[in-house]
């Protein structure tokens, strides 16, 4: 029912050779990574300890070899299990030197006296070490600088190999399955806040890892927004309930959601859920390799209009946002193997709806990774 | 069963007169914010969305009157749900002005020129936008310069309100719940993920909003380390598993573990138990206003030597882990309402055993929030 964990050390060897690739292309001597989704994707190193915001870890990608590993003693263990091999570690919280002085020796060690390092700046990134302490790095480094990444990471980790598409379609599918159970754990009568521990019962029981994002609402003919903690309010007939998640599945995301009416929807909000169905296959028609995130855009927002909710989709994997976004001024080209979720949205007296499914982009089009549903409002009576 | 969520208006007026009382001292203009926890703390603004790392967010806190958010429309609705009158958005995705232009206008707007605008910059902390934006702010504001924030924020989100403390409570009551029930859920022959899956819903089942941290192990006579994921390994006699979460209520963290025994332990592994529960009971001893954190820890590693965890415990709150850090070097002074975990850790036979509890500082000593176990190993047979 699952497919394997991990990936093959190969596949690690291939990222980090296509980096040093665009690394010697950009003038690049080294990366440095500070994100979990970053040094996932260089190393396998997997773990949710990453909620601690005590510790940096760092990663360097030199020109030419493996990955060195800079990073607290408590992961050295499980680091050590990962094809890395240089591992380097400092005791821990040690704020007087939070490993700055260990990072700047190895970078100065892989790297030529006027290299530029590259981190990733662009959009969607963060820096996940205390501001000081990377000015810190910044001035113990001879002549080197840190400067962007020249969007090395972010072209690497939109293209997704086949392992890392059979991770997201596991997640994909876990949460079909958790979906598919709501009618019976969310009848009429119960709150959303239980609706939400439950749901999130139902995505663990079905197999996810665990469930770091989990958004909805539940109110009358359409919700205010799509961000809300849930409120304790029983569900009654003439409520919509939205459930969007985003569970993990051996590090990976699955980001779609489902929305239900509560007894037979009015009109407005059926032809609205319709309509969403239609952008969202709109969408689909269009999607293949060369055209862009914008054409795809474009293709939804022809049959919902313009939205207030900033955009109609975007890439997701080891983030359950990533690259592109969805929006008018995004002209990333599609390629084979991104994975996107296209989520139009439309208002609909006052309030609004959202419909959203996952796909990966293929060699002729697309192929929808969740479980797509029909232009049918889902009923809970 | 559970207290109220949320937070009187009153409180978030506290939080932000002593930071303006703070920055006067330190002659700082205005903080700007920029994480999830740092965010809520001044507005109550709580949501899952921060998982999307596709959008920043800002708060401003100026010298006098109330916080200015800065947010992407997506979050106009929930903001002005809060205290938090003044609120202005741009429509986010916008890669090539991601809300850079109105927080530089808006810091314009709120200090002098040539003012100091204070950024957490400080150990544990981290700017939560991308550094090619950060540094097209830091030139778009004349004179005025971007520093770190003398610590204001850690300053003040050490020493937790009696409102803090009851929502932290509940989460600690809901976690110790949630470990009663371990034993009928994972009985032998369990594999440690499936251990995994049941423990995050059993927290969720007992009243947990979500589970962002979960960390454990199963291995015989101890475990080589405590951040790695579940293994599928059933569990056997001989076996030591461990769990230790991260459940949030309300916004706000518990971090406590429990160790269970296959069947009776042997004397090493049951003696090492007897002597984290004595290390902790020796930092509890000593716990009261005006001793510092290195004597904490210095309390704990009289009885179980220095550990090659890097702490013996920190502060916790609306992050997993805070300051302060219960290291040799860290003199932070103990104060009325700040909430630590203890965790003293101990190597038996090449593994480790932790053992780990919550408690607030009180007037006397040190009040113990999460339900507090013995010296004797807990046995699953």
């Amino acid at each position: 029912m699952f497919p394997r964990r991990g990936f093959p050390r190969s596949e690690f060897q291939a990222r980090t050779i296509a980096a040093q690739t665009l690394m010697d292309a950009n003038e690049i001597g080294a990366l440095l990574l500070t994100t979990a989704p970053d040094i996932y994707y260089f190393t396998g190193y997997l773990t949710r300890f990453w909620e601690s915001p005590s510790r940096p870890w760092f990663l360097v990608v030199p020109s030419s070899g493996t990955p060195i590993a800079v990073i607290p003693t408590i992961g050295e263990n499980l680091m050590s299990q990962t094809w890395v091999e240089d591992i380097r570690t400092w005791p821990s919280p040690r704020p007087e030197d939070e490993g700055i002085s260990l990072l700047a020796e190895t970078l100065n060690e892989v790297t030529a006296d006027g290299s530029k390092i590259g981190v990733p700046s662009g959009p969607e990134t963060h820096l996940r070490l205390p501001l000081s302490d990377f000015k810190k790095l910044s001035v113990s480094m001879g002549r080197r600088t840190l400067s962007d990444d020249a969007r090395i990471v972010q072209q690497l980790r939109m293209i997704k190999s086949p392992a890392e598409i059979e991770k997201i379609k596991t997640a994909c599918d876990i949460a079909g399955r958790a979906f598919a159970r709501v009618p019976q754990a969310a009848p009429i009568g119960t709150s959303l806040s239980l609706i939400f521990r439950r749901f999130q019962t139902l995505c663990l029981d079905e197999g996810a890892d665990w469930v770091p994002y989990l958004a909805g609402a539940g109110e009358k003919g359409g919700y205010s927004d799509v961000i809300s903690p849930a409120h304790d309010r029983q569900m009654e007939i003439g409520d919509i309930l939205m459930l969007d998640t985003g569970l993990v599945w051996d590090g990976y995301f699955c980001d779609f959601d489902r929305n239900w009416s509560y007894g037979a929807a009015g009109l407005p909000v059926s032809e609205a859920h319709r309509k969403l169905v239609e952008a969202f296959n709109a969408g689909l028609d269009v999607i293949r390799p060369g055209i862009t995130a914008s054409d795809v855009y474009h293709a939804m927002a022809r049959v919902v209009g313009d939205t207030n909710a900033g955009r109609l989709g975007h890439g997701l994997g080891l983030a359950l946002t990533e690259w592109p976004s969805l929006i008018p001024s995004d002209q990333t080209v599609l390629q084979i193997g991104m994975v996107l979720t296209l989520e139009p949205g439309i208002e609909v007296g006052g309030k609004m709806l959202v419909h959203e499914e996952n796909l990966v982009v293929t060699v002729t089009g697309a192929e929808v990774l969740s479980p797509q549903i029909g232009p049918d409002l889902l009923v809970i009576s």
